[in-house]
């Protein structure tokens, strides 16, 4: 690809060509350039800039000159000579050297044209801060259109519109109109990069941030995104030296796999990504999408992609400045042991509280330590952990000194948090003795400093010691820190030996020339066994003799069900009869099934005859195409627990039989696959192979295939595997491929 | 009682006297009057008191200086004419005029002497300060026990020892020595309250409480409860007019049911406790129990304990000061119905996704109030709910003013939530805009302000309008709002008719003389039918003979099941087989069982023939004897669900069905009880009323009943009823009632 080829639009649903970057690493892009010029240009152009700094077109300018601007300020305006005291150009063409950026504060009429102008003058990119266009559907869409046309003309990438803009803060590279830097703000230069879909509300978090001390490389909206993806942002922020953390606000994602990438790109990195993601609730997911008039996808997917690829997801703003500031510090856990100090033994209790809550751990110290923090600290304290220095510290605040030695040489320690509080008049001695603790160990170390002035936290923060108000955050922020230290390696997934494409795709050739919906069972069975993934043996039959015939040759037990492909829910209809044996007992189930198909009106039904399986843990298994993130796989225990919790995970196929097993082991009922009830262990290898191999079946097969469901899937004790006994297959519908 | 009567001992477990008075309102106590001499004291006695400010014995009276104590400041000192300017007495006997309050700044081996003179004196009420009493063990155990004997002696009530003491914010009535008040601290009036088990965090979250403009009536630090307890002073609080809202830290509990009682006086009242408690996880309860030496009891029945009493139970203390600040408005929600308005879509979305996690509403508008709202923003924004007002909120700050006055009118608006952020300029005409809407309306209102230089959050809550910096903390304190708005009557249970009392300690005497420890599965089936709860009809026999004998009689399908008081789990060693029919197979199944039961060394057992129940869904109803809150009931859904989820709640005996109703309903996997897998709902009723009589039982026997299992219940459908299919009760150990 070069940079003027035109870029893919990244409203279309997900496509195949996306599907394959997830197993061939994407080739590198040339315009991986253009974005790097766009977060740190050297000379930014702002096209209709005013010369009132207080209107929205004079803010780019102001903020340029007020924050100080590293490089070349270019307002252009064929009406004026000065902008706000800088010399303006009449247009680009007027301007010498190099234009790395620019900023078009024009009419959304006159967009289009602009952006055919940076073209021609060479300007890699561009940020459109016009709204008017697709979020207000209409003309608004047809506006849009055009942009996008002088985008794939011009080969200029842009952000926006209906963007707020960009802030560099090493270079304050601030083309952006964002009300957030109305008031003077203290800008903090640093690793964590913000990407907002939400302008005014990016804004408030970004000023927050640095009401916080968390130092931000860069933050951007990312507005309509009818060129520059969120997606393709991440992914050049995390390919600069510069950030080292991402931070993102997201409303409606397009372009799922490419979102992906971008998170593999930061998982392989060692660069975690902590996203706020509106839509977990259906009233949430309304509102977003009205919104942004993106498509929402389903939450659980999103959840489940992100899990997958190791993107931390969180609630809310809160959550996300909290993690900031202790990922912002670089460090990582190896373990989940937390070693908490604190003045007060009750905060202690809540800090091993919070922390068991976030899957940390403060587990009482041996003995050989414990006596090593005794001599540190008063004897009516606590030297097991949580360690409990008692009120006492506040008149004798060099204790803590001497108790953070003892916990920074403790080998046992992955994490120290310290706990205090009010206690002004001693801070500086507590927040020296914090300070060397920090200095002198490559471990987290966070301190919660409850109630007082605010003043400790702040000198805290300006040390780059995480800080928070209560223990709550503290823990969720380390908790999260241990989750990304310890996450598991993401690799690509390799396509399991066994699989007969020939067969599997005839299956599916035949059916779509029959222009059918969906396969039979027996069908669903052999796609499935295609992929080798074994069900229980099974016959189709077109009588009731025989049905007695395969009964016999099946040896043992058998289930009959009705078999039709016009029939989706069969069991509902009363269309299954389970653990037949007698003969006469197979004749007559077989003409009963018979006599329903008839009078639900399908004249042509034939019979399945199968053996019955032996009884093991029910697991359902699926796959479905999500409209963001394309082919995944659904895991879920089956019977009476599905009805109880709807208890599932989903992964973006394919997966390997590792992932596989993380998903079962992540369902809230999976203790149910350990050793329970007097019964051994299931099959969970079996499970993990099955669930893999159908994961592959899914993306080599999702322009013909809608949904596959295995229900049950069998699962059997250790060594005996996993068998599905019932399994249906649908269609795409003949517009999505045709 | 009068004050001069010993009162008891806290620490002791729950006792008999105590369990009535959960149906027997208690009676009022003439100690109240201490509570409230000690709440509002008009005069308080320092004993001990220094003329250095800065010596622990010297704050006292420097912070009743220093805020203007509204009453008579006496430091009691033998060596000094004044104290610190104040002119000093020598001791208690020559002070002129009523003493309220005795504030003891004097060594643990003095302090119960000073007690005795304060009785001597006529001093209603003291506090201690020092420490080294129980919390040390030991020696301090034995002071502990001296002061505990001049209490009863001189019938002196006694907050601490142990303490840091008290604020009455009102009076600046501050007998303490917290360091919370080290610098200027900025005290706010009003009607919260706050009790704090732990003395340093208790003092960090009472400043931080100011930080926020918290309203705060008392902040009292408990100490090691020698005679005040938790329980007592939340009742004296919740008693006076000036306290509304409560707010508690809590880490060890004990006299659970006078807690109870005080929550109950606070529900009548209409007045919240919002409490945090340590100890949720196992490394929480231990730190605590290792920090203040109390029995912690289980946390599952102080969570269970607490929802069925009204108490609004949150994680922290950033919760606790969050939902402090919303509920010191007084006012209430008719409903969980929320309105949001927000100068973001993004900020909006996000709000309905943390308001549906803490179960509020955000539903759209119906559009005739849809056409109102659009009348009053921008036609880009949504008039819908959540109502995007747009970015250009911060141009035309009047909008506000607009919009905010048709959401007060909107009929289906429970509360109001406006989120803003940043905008210090047109800060002042945006909070004008919301006191307009706060003073036209009682619903709750309040804003969540991110970013921004924080002057603006400061400024509302001046103005008593709750604000947050993210959409989280504020859903929290919104949910917990309504939970209390709407919830349930807290009537006394009435003893259900139909309780056989006799037969019911007949058994228990009977085994009880014979020192078994439990009795069979056939005595504890007649101890439950005692209390009106059917069992599967069944047959004790002493040979398979009988056992052939007892099943023709039973017509139809049986079980027989090992019967012995010396065999617990009869399971679990093959002692039970189900669905037997045939003659020949009773008699096996008998032989085996008597072989079993021989070869366990039982040579007396028995077996039981009962007829097989119909299929139900399984229920386990248990009791047992909390060392905090006695006799318990527990609730949890059978079968595979136990082993998946460990889903069980509990609530204090006895309770009437409503409560049982709501246990079984509050469970995870809940929705089994109604109408799935084509099965019709099941027979709630019937639980209930089973779960509710077994409370009755717990609650009447506990002096000889330690627990009592019912497992399985099985839940029939509606209308069919509940039976009970095993049944295991065991008596409480001879120490315990001897």
């Amino acid at each position: 690809m070069s940079a003027s080829e035109p870029s893919p639009n990244p409203s279309d649903l997900t496509d195949q060509a996306e599907l394959t970057s997830l197993t061939d690493p994407a080739a590198p892009s040339d315009r991986g350039d253009a974005v790097q010029r766009l977060l740190y240009p050297r000379s930014i152009a702002i096209l209709g800039a005013s010369d009132n700094p207080a209107k929205l077109s004079g803010r780019p300018v102001e903020y340029l000159k007020r924050f100080g601007f590293a490089g070349r300020i270019l307002p252009i305006n064929p009406t004026r000579g000065t902008v706000q005291g800088l010399p303006a150009h009449r247009s680009l063409d007027e301007v010498d050297g190099d234009i790395d950026l620019a900023m078009i504060m024009l009419s959304a009429e006159r967009t289009a044209d602009a952006v055919r102008a940076c073209g021609r003058r060479g300007v890699p990119a561009a940020i459109v801060g016009a709204s008017g266009f697709a979020e207000l559907g209409g003309e608004g869409a047809a506006l849009q259109r055009e942009l996008r046309a002088a985008i794939d003309e011009s080969g200029v990438r842009v952000l926006g519109p209906n963007c707020l803009g960009m802030i560099g803060v090493r270079d304050r590279a601030m083309p952006t109109f964002t009300s957030a830097l109305d008031e003077d703000v203290p800008l903090h230069e640093g690793p964590v990069a913000f990407l907002s879909q939400s302008g005014a509300f990016g804004g408030f978090v970004f000023n927050e941030s640095q009401n916080l001390g968390i130092g931000i490389s860069h933050y951007l909206n990312t507005g309509n995104e009818v060129d520059l993806s969120v997606a393709e942002l991440l992914d050049g922020l995390v390919r600069t030296d510069q950030t080292q953390v991402v931070l993102a606000y997201l409303e409606g994602v397009t372009g799922g796999r490419r979102l992906l990438e971008a998170a593999r790109e930061a998982h392989e990195r060692d660069k975690p990504i902590i996203a706020v993601k509106v839509g977990r609730s259906a009233a949430g997911a309304r509102a977003a999408q009205s919104h942004t008039a993106s498509l929402a996808g389903e939450d659980a997917v999103f959840d489940g992609a992100a899990r997958q690829y190791g993107i931390l997801r969180v609630d809310g703003p809160d959550e996300m400045l909290g993690a900031a500031q202790l990922f912002a510090t670089g460090r990582r856990a190896s373990g989940r042991r937390l070693t908490s100090l604190s003045v007060s033994g009750g905060a202690g209790a809540l800090m091993a509280d919070a922390a068991a809550q976030y899957g940390l751990e403060v587990r009482p110290w041996d003995e050989t330590w414990q006596r090593k923090m005794a001599a540190a600290i008063p004897a009516y304290g606590s030297p097991r952990n949580p360690v409990d220095l008692t009120g006492t510290l506040l008149a004798e605040p060099g204790m803590l000194r001497r108790a953070l030695r003892v916990a920074v040489e403790h080998p046992d320690t992955d994490m120290i948090a310290v706990l205090l509080g009010c206690a002004d008049s001693c801070a500086t001695e507590l927040i020296d003795a914090v300070e060397e603790a920090n200095r002198s160990t490559d471990r987290p170390v966070v301190v919660v400093w409850t109630g007082g002035s605010g003043r400790p936290r702040q000198r805290l923060r300006d040390l780059g010691i995480p800080c928070y108000t209560g223990p709550g955050s503290a823990a969720a922020a380390l908790g999260l820190l241990a989750d990304f230290s310890l996450r598991p390696a993401l690799v690509r997934p390799q396509r399991p030996a066994g699989i007969d494409d020939a067969a599997a795709r005839s299956l599916l050739t035949e059916a779509r020339a029959a222009r059918r919906i969906q396969l039979d069972e027996h069908e669903s069975t052999r796609l499935i066994a295609a992929y080798g993934i074994p069900s229980a043996a099974s016959r189709p039959v077109e009588s009731a003799d025989a049905a007695g015939a395969a009964a016999g040759e099946l040896d043992g037990p058998v289930a009959v069900k009705l078999l039709s492909d016009r029939i989706g829910h069969k069991s509902d209809m009363g269309g299954v009869r389970l653990g037949l044996d007698e003969a006469g007992a197979i004749r007559g189930a077989a003409d009963d099934l018979f006599r329903i198909a008839r009078e639900a009106g399908v004249d042509d039904a034939r019979l399945l005859v199968q053996r019955m399986a032996p009884a093991g843990t029910e697991l359902i298994v699926g796959t479905k195409n999500d409209p963001v993130f394309g082919p995944v796989v659904v895991v879920g225990l089956g019977g009476v627990l599905v009805e109880a919790l709807a208890d599932s995970q989903v992964a973006v196929a394919p997966i390997d039989t590792d992932t596989a097993r993380r998903l079962l082991l992540s369902l809230r009922g999976s203790r149910l696959l350990g050793a329970v009830r007097g019964k051994p262990p299931r099959d969970i290898d079996a499970a993990a192979e099955t669930i893999a191999r159908l994961s592959w079946l899914a993306a080599d097969l999702s322009e013909d295939l809608a949904e596959l469901d295995v229900n049950p899937l069998l699962l059997g004790p250790e060594g005996h595997g996993a068998v599905a006994v019932d399994a249906l297959a649908v269609l795409t519908s003949p517009t999505e491929t045709e």
